[in-house]
């Protein structure tokens, strides 16, 4: 098994990406990744009960159990908290991109990142929709990368090849992050590739065990978004139908949970504002649920992040960010360590004493570039 | 009914406040509240699984049910998560303080507040302790304001009387925040004393009402403390014994509330780094719990915390803030209205259409300085 940190596409899928003017900076923002065959699908979204109108129609087309050619991205523009005309115009976008790729709109995604409450520009949309097409090509991942961003500040692509059962399998993600991220779910969009072939159950269960590993397990500033979508589509082209049993699937899975936690690495490194990469292990927790919420109170306290900021080694309020998630823990039995401030990578061991579960969580630290970019964002 | 925006002590009651070293700066850092008539108590503290060694104490003293004379705090030191020997620090203290006053320890309560982690300079306050109890005087609560107070800038003190069956009852709450600031319950150290009188009981109540709508309803980072304690004494002094019926319940509670919200008000305003004072008021709630937990979340959001501190009208962060909370909430009927954001003070208003339940929870905005501070404080 081999990981590269950049994007590859898998056999039978292409990408573009172009600007369409939502972006005042001319930046691109609309990307397009294709699938020359039918696939699968699975999503996982934000669990926010104001979802964006995109989330809302993929759980719709996704429960219709169909299969998928493609997702249409926007960035610049959430598409969210604009009523039952921000539905019409995700479903003019699919509906328009349906038309000239000759499918249906049912087997078409769609999602969109930027800020909430303004209406989609359907017009510049429309107009470049014909380019974002024609642009399709095996080496559009970069663009396409790079028009789903927002404040990311570089391209986020990993890319797993792996062999199974004689065949070589490729699975690749792109991912854009940098603010409002939180589990459940980190608030970002991935978009995970692959050319392997799974029953939709198994699709599904894979995606949920990868993304409980990866980006479920990463936190900027606690801010859970509208418009979390992890999509992965798998259209079969590089192993053929289902041909390869529990071994396989065991392989694909191991993949696709090191792909993701790389993607999800990625985007606590590019935190917005972010000097340092912070990991935290909780061990010795009651059960996995609640190693995970110490270490997630750990790293989403504003006293922790600014303290590591600071480089200032004010352990204290570790302790008090344990004590307030509220989980089995004791002062007796809580030991606390800390690698060196001074470093960009910071590891922060607790031991709770309390049971055998551990879990690993990442974030950044808290700066007044974070500040300064979410006070000027709009 | 009147409010004094400043402590004036209650009849029986005396204060002091000196510097005994623990601070660096030299400024005051021991205070002592001293009633000359053994006083009912009541106590509500953090619910921080890690609590601090004072608090341990005072829950031990208060659940004895007996009568008390005095509470001495120090600031600059937490006196948490160091184990037994805190807890023999926080007990030698009181210890010696009741030698000096000639009354049992379990007659004291004890409060500490600053830097975790840390063993309490028990010398320093052994020395300090003659000289804190010759100071006591009726005039002496500026001083013992000023010596709990941490990177607070300004004294907070709050003063109501009011006539209860033809008796002038004073009631009076001294306060230190400034950050570590969340409910449940916001992190702080509150002091009240009253010359009325009343059964522990009802006593207990009354602080729970009036903390419930006031501490419970303040946050300034998220960040729960481990030495939260809100401290009540009632000395009788003025109203006799239990003269009053429910009628006198009902205006003493009425009195405690108001003072309660006037002191959380204060410390919202004094709240580390910051520029705005923002109330956030959530109608159309399922119930009381839903309306605060939607209104703290929007509260508790970095993004929309440095979006009001840019002046920035993302307003799309607050439904995504509510939508995060988990609150019955739809997009159809949520309405949000925010006031002009130029002003020092801001009204959020926000209406679910999910019930006839509201709430109001005060906050401040998220500032570079707030980060200088506490990336520095140790």
């Amino acid at each position: 098994m081999k990981i590269y940190k950049k994007a590859i596409l898998p056999c039978g899928f292409k990408a573009s990406g172009v600007s369409c003017g939502i972006k005042k900076s001319g930046k691109l923002d609309l990307a397009l990744l294709y699938s020359s065959l039918p696939a699968k699908a699975a999503g996982l979204f934000t669990v926010n009960k104001i979802p964006a109108a995109p989330v809302i129609l993929c759980r719709n087309f996704l429960g219709k159990g169909g299969l998928f050619r493609a997702i249409i991205v926007n960035s610049g523009n959430a598409n969210c908290f604009n009523g039952k005309k921000g539905l019409e115009d995700s479903l003019t976008t699919v509906s328009i991109l349906a038309k000239r790729l000759g499918v249906k709109k049912e087997n078409l995604l769609v999602a969109s990142t930027g800020i909430i409450g303004k209406r989609l520009p359907l017009a510049k949309i429309k107009y470049a929709l014909p380019e974002l097409v024609r642009k399709l090509s095996c080496k559009g991942i970069k663009e396409a990368s790079e028009a789903i961003m927002t404040t990311d500040t570089f391209l986020k692509g990993v890319t797993a090849r792996v062999n199974i059962a004689g065949k070589p399998v490729t699975i690749c993600g792109i991912a854009k992050g940098a603010g409002m991220i939180s589990p459940d779910m980190a608030t970002l969009l991935v978009f995970i590739l692959t050319d392997f072939d799974l029953s939709r159950p198994l699709l599904r269960n894979a995606l949920k065990e990868a993304v409980d590993g990866s980006f479920n397990c990463i936190t900027v500033d606690g801010c859970m978004s509208t418009n979390d979508s992890v999509i992965l589509l798998a259209n079969g082209a590089a192993s053929g139908k289902r041909p390869s049993g529990k071994e396989g699937l065991k392989l694909f899975s191991k993949a696709l949970n090191l792909l993701s936690l790389e993607l999800a690495k990625m985007i606590v490194k590019d935190a917005e504002g972010a000097t340092k990469f912070i990991e935290i292990k909780v061990e010795g927790a009651k059960d996995f649920n609640q190693a995970r919420r110490a270490a997630l109170s750990i790293a989403n306290s504003s006293l922790f992040k600014t303290a590591v900021y600071g480089e200032n080694p004010n352990f204290g309020r570790i302790a008090a960010a344990v004590g307030a998630s509220g989980v089995k823990a004791s002062e007796k039995h809580l030991e606390i360590k800390v690698s060196p401030l001074r470093k960009k990578d910071i590891t922060v061991n607790v031991a709770l004493g309390a049971g055998k579960a551990n879990a690993v969580v990442y974030t950044s630290d808290l700066t007044p570039e974070y500040i300064k970019i979410n006070a000027e964002y709009n």
